[in-house]
């Protein structure tokens, strides 16, 4: 059996009882480390769990699943996930490839940043389709975001904004020289974000948000240390919310007196809060 | 502190290890019972955790939030939540009221079935927003849930439909002579949520689906004996999905190949899946 665990979104306590159990009893255990991170690292888990991970990269799940699928007809392989296996990276490849291959596969859920930014108080039922947000570089400023958040926006709804991580990635530098050397982790800030949102605005024009446009940052969500702010797209632009990871929401102008009164605890300012709120949000539908 | 912990979808095994070491130091521990169920009873909990469990029903947390809330300043209370505690029930208001008294709160987080319907292969970046579907009567069949399925139709994104459920409700009958004697609970399966769904489109005939529009019914999601049928809408007026919860997701036309053969695989009749694929979905955006 392969089981896919959901290790949930901050530390080794976040994993469900049931999912420990696999993970106990399971013959080999790989940790997917590419596409989230949680906020403790494989040698912790190690020591929670009372055995030993193996890491598995990028290039071992796309292109060596073989390896992690060994055997798995016969006893039991646990592949965890930060997160839910099915959240925001979806790893149905590796099931679809099980399944070829005759191997049962089972999954544990748990709390997926897709469900547990509602710790924000902004009702999910109000959220829209969900964006991700790349690193802009000198030459690559991907804007497909903006697009699909106009859409999110004309039906008033919130807009996760999900924010890129490099982890274990080569520099374009040493992949044109065939070095597998690595670039330090990098992880992109609300900070960041904002500012990409604002000059994405700035060439497109097209008046999907401005500096103006309410929005909250969360950090580390499910924490002992999250932390959520709330302000205007240029206010984020200059808030520090600490370690990773970071998630941004763009507020929809549907929106319910509860969510005002819940994020507004956190405002940058609670005036300019108010005074953004008063102009643009609080239509329902 | 108040602590709102998420239990998860299934049973008692759900809950993380985080939330357990909460739920075993607390003072006292609600369960909220009545916007979603555990697969396993009050009873089952108690034994798991060792210790006693409040049951809160609506009337408790609606009008007496300050029997939950008393004392919390000074010792801790855990409010236990069915999924996550912000998923598809929101309980906002309870952490605004401790806000007021003063109370520091602290959320649990876990799978909601907002994210846990991933286990369908569908990807939750392609949902557009969510949409609930109650019980129909004689009188009332409100089709407001059409207009939003519309909108993200349109769009070409998928719409999770959460359904209905009615624990410990009065009759109407009831209700009307003062007496609060309780209906038996009712869960809404699939095929009634697809029936609906169709009785609207009959009624309404703006074309926003129709009887071979394809959809995922989920039921159990995460328990042992989860079950998972794809059809058109029209097969799964017919399908036996057992006990609840169920909930039931129409496709949207923006599909990816993955999500075809990820679902194909429990397709009701797989000529009719193919044929009303091949007609209707796959468009990339």
């Amino acid at each position: 059996m392969l089981y896919l665990v959901g290790l949930g979104l901050a530390d080794e306590t976040d994993i469900t009882v049931k999912g420990l159990e696999v993970v106990k009893k399971a013959e080999r255990v790989y940790l997917e480390a590419y596409t989230s991170i949680l906020l403790v690292d494989r040698g912790k888990l190690e020591a929670f769990y009372g055995r030993p991970v193996i890491e598995a990269d990028r290039e071992l799940v796309e292109s060596g699943s073989d390896e992690i699928l060994a055997g798995a007809d016969k006893t039991d392989v646990a592949f965890l996930v930060v997160g839910d296996p099915f959240g925001a990276t979806t790893h149905t490849d590796l099931v679809l490839r099980a399944r070829e291959m005759g191997i049962e596969t089972k999954v544990i859920p748990n709390a997926s940043i897709m469900s547990g930014i509602g710790c924000t108080g902004l009702q999910l039922y109000n959220f829209g389709q969900t964006v991700s947000m790349v690193f802009f570089t000198e030459n690559w400023r991907p804007s497909s975001f903006y697009d699909r958040i106009k859409e999110n926006v004309q039906l008033g709804f919130h807009t996760l904004v999900l924010l890129d991580i490099k982890v274990k990635e080569p520099s374009l530098e040493n992949l044109a020289r065939g070095r597998m050397i690595y670039e330090p982790p990098r992880y992109m800030t609300v900070a960041q974000c904002a500012s990409q949102m604002l000059e994405t605005e700035e060439e497109r024009k097209e008046g999907v948000y401005g500096p103006d446009s309410l929005a909250v940052g969360a950090a580390r969500v499910g924490a002992a240390d999250q932390k959520l702010v709330a302000g205007t797209l240029k206010e984020l632009t200059g808030v520090d919310m600490g370690r990773p990871l970071h998630s941004l929401v763009l507020l929809g102008r549907k929106t319910h007196d509860l969510e005002r009164d819940y994020i507004r605890e956190f405002a940058v300012d609670k005036a300019t809060f108010d005074a953004s709120w008063q102009k643009s949000y609080g239509a329902t539908s």
